[in-house]
């Protein structure tokens, strides 16, 4: 056993992973291949997305009411809130609502930007109010680092619309009409690229990392990988977060390195607040592999 | 006194315009234009917008709770739905739930695409869950018309993000990133267009009119208008659905041709029941007039 057995859990406990939407299931699925023997219950707040242009409060209240779902009712001994906008503005009240403990994506996201980064200036692009909480840069200035932040309302519809067919760096473009929308959403990404940099060179920043801090935008990195300059790093928040939830609740080092991407349909319960098909349909997308059946389940709102 | 007098309605009551998100505000802004003494009571749902990725049973509950706040707490007693996902699927809802006359929008954007089009073949482009409901072409084809409907889920983000600068026929763009934004919305127009008209050709429908059957809709206009096949002729179902109000609850016939575009702010309350700020922002936008202060209400959700 490794020094770091006694943080694992046994292999039937539950972690309990919450979204607002989809983007969450690109933590999911970094979870899932990195803790193949764990068993997951998964919630969307779906009928409530998105979250990204809601208050504090709304935002706090309707995390709340997910996470005591997955702790009260699905029996989850651990939290991973997959989602930048409630981490950055409702961690505090889904620590308050729920006896187990709770991770959320900003802290592990700024983690990931202090090991990469040799200037310290970081860039982040994120939703509105993730940007608005400025929760990166509070978490950047912590560790040493600055953090410009910018918030990109485009590019989760582009995600959830699927123009990002030609993404992947080993694919070709099916079709004309997906080359154009994926082009579309290259120069989207251009835009704010270029504004966010200016920006940072005004105020003096020298800038080598970029965060995805929102967990739809690792749908985009082949794109985003592409309009970065050179030399950029580009940290995903999705890969970061669950390589701190491994490290908190994951199994001992042995089978760190042996990352399995398949796990039994029975090992994953999936909630959504509102259309089961369209997260069937959008989940498999993102997690790479089916959903599986999606309960509806009411909290209320 | 012309003969239309018996509908209309004495200066001090209450009209209540209920919308899920910012969109309504066109609406409203043709309301204002055209009943310039009536009162109105506004409320943007803003909480759980947007309601064009929401199941029917989800938008259907949400909607009624809006309809009676205006009716009993505002004491509207006439309601402008200016929302077509609400109009689509939850007009039933919301007028069994309250005891006043009830006008959607969909009604009146497919009597004017009727009044429109000469080959009887229209286009339509709004939210999916819009287009899931087929509403317009249910409206449409009782009245003879066939419609080929289309889902645009980025041009809502793109309204919102404000990437409509250039639209304006009598405006140069002001900046040379306005100008790319605009290109990119242009862009993604050009490319849902495109589809819709193949489409419609491969189904042997020679479409002459294009029907825009989301209340973000208008602001994009100029730039719909640009990139439809010449001849084409867009309905604005915000415009059409003022004038089916003004037919329901208006003046007489002298006051019609002179529209108001100014008008006393106790006329008007708004509410929000989230983001007060932002609908103060972005109402402006949509109302082309400041909206006044936004008051917050909870409905319960």
């Amino acid at each position: 056993m490794s020094d770091t057995a006694k943080t694992a859990i046994p292999p039937a406990h539950t972690i309990g992973v919450f979204v607002s939407g989809f983007g969450g299931l690109t933590v999911l699925r970094a979870l899932v291949a990195r803790l193949p023997d764990a068993r997951f219950a998964f919630i969307g707040d779906t009928a409530r997305l998105p979250y990204g242009s809601k208050s504090r409060r709304t935002i706090a209240r309707y995390a709340a009411q997910s996470a005591q779902f997955l702790v009260r009712e699905q029996g989850a001994e651990f939290l991973v809130i997959a989602c930048n906008t409630a981490s950055a503005l409702a961690l505090d009240a889904i620590q308050e609502a729920v006896p187990v403990p709770v991770l959320g994506v900003i802290e592990p996201g700024a983690e990931a930007a202090r090991a990469a980064s040799r200037t310290g200036d970081v860039l982040v692009i994120a939703t509105d109010a993730t940007v608005q909480s400025h929760a990166y840069a509070a978490a950047c200035r912590a560790r040493g680092l600055r953090a410009l932040e910018m918030a990109c309302p485009l590019l989760v519809p582009l995600v959830e619309e699927g123009w990002t067919t030609c993404g992947g760096a080993e694919a070709a473009c099916a079709t004309r009409e997906s080359s154009q929308q994926a082009k579309v959403t290259a120069e989207v990404i251009r835009i704010y690229l270029a504004e966010l940099t200016a920006e940072a060179a005004a105020q003096g920043l020298k800038p080598d990392t970029l965060v995805l801090g929102c967990t739809h935008y690792p749908l985009l990195r082949p794109l985003i990988e592409r309009a970065v300059p050179a030399g950029m790093r580009v940290i995903d928040s999705a890969e970061a977060t669950a390589e701190a939830a491994v490290r908190l609740f994951g199994p001992h080092d042995s089978e760190k390195d042996s990352p399995k991407t398949q796990f039994p349909p029975t090992q994953l319960r999936c909630f959504a607040t509102d259309s089961v098909e369209k997260f069937e349909r959008l989940g498999s997308r993102f997690l790479n592999q089916p959903t599986g059946k999606v309960e509806l389940v009411d909290l209320g709102g």
